[in-house]
């Protein structure tokens, strides 16, 4: 069965039938992916005239019908790759049977030319958050110390065991203490043009709005991060930068036992007023959900990304913000977004991005299709240009507002593209300068979670949310199997994202502490 | 007071008198260092005719002549600028007023035409080590866990806090259980030329000599860096890469608790091996000694460094291996190296390690200079030419035996360059590709630690060990004012070390539990 719908026209979509055999996405499309956990056999009839020639796993492409070699292979309507050999109809088209197009050349994009007409805007929907002083909310109520350089992150490492233990139990209203290291601040080349990116992205999850955008600032004394450099020269709010409240600078105190004392004291009184916190009722505007998949598979674009998009548009009419990222996923759609952009500045800033992205990977001698993983192909997708086209799905059909550049925090409302690199940590941890909620979708299965922010994880396949049933939180494999529709699932995500935001449900990874690393993208070399 | 001493020719040091009020290392040397903590004051006689002019910090250069505008300015008998403006004998020599010279053209340098010989052997010198059967000796006796890629670090994590809480109080013979994560497996371009660094040091670090060479992977199924990829397609002693009692992959089994209780049960059976082992006497040359230096001042270069040096000198002829790094360390004393490797291919590859490093900083348009921090220029280092000179102090006198590439697993014995980057963490992580000791020299100080070896501390200033008693375990300052020679305070590390390596003594970083994050080098782009 298929549905004909670009992934970009999802307002509208087909509801697949029980247990299709295979999913064609467009009428245009030469293949369709297998459904069946099982695949299909050799002679195995799939209907509409279609008999698999051999065995095709789940997720695996089928020919729908002869491709001459030279013929362009389509999926999504769009050109996956090129046959480098005959492919009768009903063999399994695999990787090595395609010639990867080029990426879109971006001089030639049209920009703003398709602007989407906003939706009708969805009014009342709220969540209960933590007001915080520059506007925005807060989906928890967390300690966050933060460091400048990792020399202290064992100490601090040390001191938030001790605050959990000694002092945490006292302050109910608070719901976690955080140490906010990194692997940055010393040993870099500061002053390099790489560097702007890791600061940048540093200072906003400093800043966050889960720990009420105002860190405990935890500094050695003698790194090339500065607590001034990082927060370019001022706190927010007109707060000094020094001063035992604010930043604690090991170099200053005498031995590490006082030291941590020091940390606990500093501690105790930001838990003093992190408690009298309540959280109150706040337009789902405030939200601002980070998309990102990871493990993705030949499902991703037909049932998590779709319904996570769904979702997006939901938001978007409820006057959130949005993000959609991970530059090498997009980059083979670029021409399905640009003309998108709200107007043409953000055209050109989607592809300044693109192009910025680019060129840092032919400096290190590899390009976008470095991207795909074993269990990309594991999981049926073939090459980047088949994972973007899938990936940008996540994305909805709204107008994109805005770019960000790497690390940057997003001020404005609706979809707005943050770039990122791909890669799950440093795209989580870049869309935490922003983000106060985080959706992730996956095929393959990961346990991700980060400290800062629920992460809601929304499975591609049935088969992986029965496998990870206390990992999963979503199961869009029913889309697959025909036991939900998109929208079904779309309006799932966007009510669980209100529950798990006024803190009345909680993701699996809260639920067992799963907390990745911050890993900040540091394009910059190392000293 | 001074001692007539290249870097490199500490056999004799000369001590200094008690409370001197200033360090000159070289009769040729034009400049000298600040000894008392309070400095100087304009007027003050330091004797020798010398007048200080101005107030002058301690650790900061007085100039013990006058300088002319384009003089050299000399200190270690090397230049580290040269005066871009007359400067009277007395006054302070900062940063702004010197001209950094040229680093040393690598086409121009003496190979192999100073070879050291060998100082007496020291016999008889062992201590209580586990033993391996690939004939290393682990310092330490722990259980590592060790990780594909980031996205199964907070399973890990979790897993391991359940290890040590249920499991390790049965097997008191085992030190620790270290779960060993880290940033890299996924999202990287892992074909690239780059990547083979970050793989490279993680297959050594995963069969370290601490966790008996045999760790437990833990994979997560669909990253690229893959078991069979991550240790170049087999264990070592031939075991299979595969099967529950090695690899354990996230993604085949069902559920997080589950997964869990599959880790619990592996660890168990190799809690159970690693119980039955038990220290041994082995001979000193089994000690693979990394030294590093961070958040340096101009006292590390007479001081610590000097006196690491000498306990280097003694290590080399006890038969052990030591590691000295750091290439925008040692770039701008390269001069003085490679006439002291053992032959011209050693030189040269000391050569081609300064150049590939020469290179990577030009393409992210950095160069060594981007080393020095605003700690080391607190410090009173001007320059990263002076931080070098004092850096490759720690070589000690010894020939250089072997040059390791980037996280190149060391098998020489004798001293090694082993080529990593400054930045201490990261140094750290490539050291640990090979050391099962590690000795850390620092003048603004650092409570840095390491989960897997013991990391010794060793202040260039009494300050620094009096404010910081509980951090660092020797203090060098005391060569400063005469209340120690280097080679008292060398045979002072040297039997440390031997103590600390048979768990007999125990460092203030292990005492804390004080461990960086590993941090792999990963020259390569991320996608």
């Amino acid at each position: 069965m298929w549905y004909e719908s670009t992934p970009f026209s999802l307002r509208e979509p087909i509801q697949y039938l029980l247990t299709p055999l295979y999913i064609r996405v467009h009428a245009r499309d030469t293949v369709a992916i297998i459904v069946h956990p099982d695949g299909v056999a050799s002679g195995d009839n799939l209907g509409d005239g279609i008999t698999a020639r051999e065995r095709i796993p789940q997720a695996h492409k089928i020919a729908l019908r002869e491709i001459q070699p030279g013929d362009p292979v389509l999926r999504y309507g769009q050109i996956i790759g090129h046959a480098n050999r005959a492919v009768p109809a009903g063999s399994w088209v695999r990787e090595e049977m395609l010639v990867m197009p080029a990426a879109p050349p971006l001089d030639a994009l049209s920009l703003a030319t398709e602007i989407p007409v906003p939706e009708r805007a969805l009014e009342g929907y709220t969540f209960e958050g933590y007001r915080n002083p520059d506007g925005s909310a807060g989906t928890k109520n967390i300690l966050g110390i933060t460091t400048t350089v990792q020399c202290v992150a064992p100490t601090v490492d040390y001191a938030v065991r001790r605050i959990k233990t000694e002092l945490l139990p006292r302050f109910p209203n608070v719901d976690d203490v955080v140490a906010i290291t990194h692997s940055y601040g010393c040993g870099v080349a500061i002053e390099a043009p790489g560097a702007a990116i890791p600061i940048r992205t540093l200072k906003h999850i400093s800043l966050h709005s889960n720990i009420g955008t105002r860190p405990l600032i935890v500094s050695l004394g003698c790194e090339k991060l500065q607590p001034a450099r990082l927060f370019a020269g001022e706190m927010p709010g007109g707060l000094p930068i020094f001063g035992e409240d604010n930043v604690i600078r090991l170099q200053d105190y005498r031995g590490f036992a006082e030291t941590v004392a020091v940390i606990l004291r500093a501690a105790e009184k930001r838990l003093e007023l992190l408690d009298r916190r309540r959280r109150e009722s706040v337009s789902a505007a405030s939200l601002v959900v980070g998309l990102q998949c990871g493990g993705s598979d030949a499902f991703s674009g037909v049932t998590c990304n779709p319904a996570v998009g769904y979702a997006a548009d939901l938001l978007v009419r409820a006057g959130a913000t949005v993000l959609f990222s991970e530059v090498t996923e997009v980059r083979d759609a670029i021409h399905l977004l640009t003309p998108r952009a709200a107007n043409q500045d953000v055209a050109r800033a989607l592809i300044r991005e693109m192009r910025w992205y680019d060129e840092y990977l032919a400096l290190g001698k590899a390009d976008r299709s470095a991207n795909t993983t074993p269990g990309n192909k594991r999981g049926g997708l073939s090459n980047i240009v088949e994972k973007a086209l899938g990936s940008v799905v996540k994305a909805g059909s709204s107008a994109i507002r805005a770019v960000a550049t790497h690390g940057e925090r997003v001020t404005s409302k609706g979809l707005v593209f943050a770039a990122t690199p791909a890669s799950d940590f440093i795209c989580g941890t870049q869309q935490l300068a922003s983000m106060n909620m985080h959706v992730f979708t996956t095929g393959e299965g990961t346990p991700y979670g980060l400290a800062l922010v629920p992460v809601i994880k929304i499975s591609s396949r049935t088969a992986l949310a029965e496998k990870w049933p206390d990992l999963i939180d979503i199961d869009a494999g029913r889309i697959a199997t025909g036991h939900a529709g998109i929208q079904d699932v779309g309006w799932e995500i966007f009510r669980f994202i209100l529950e798990v935001a006024s803190g009345r449900k909680q993701t699996w990874a809260e639920h067992w502490g799963l907390q990745n690393a911050l890993s900040p993208f540091n394009p910059g070399p190392v000293t």
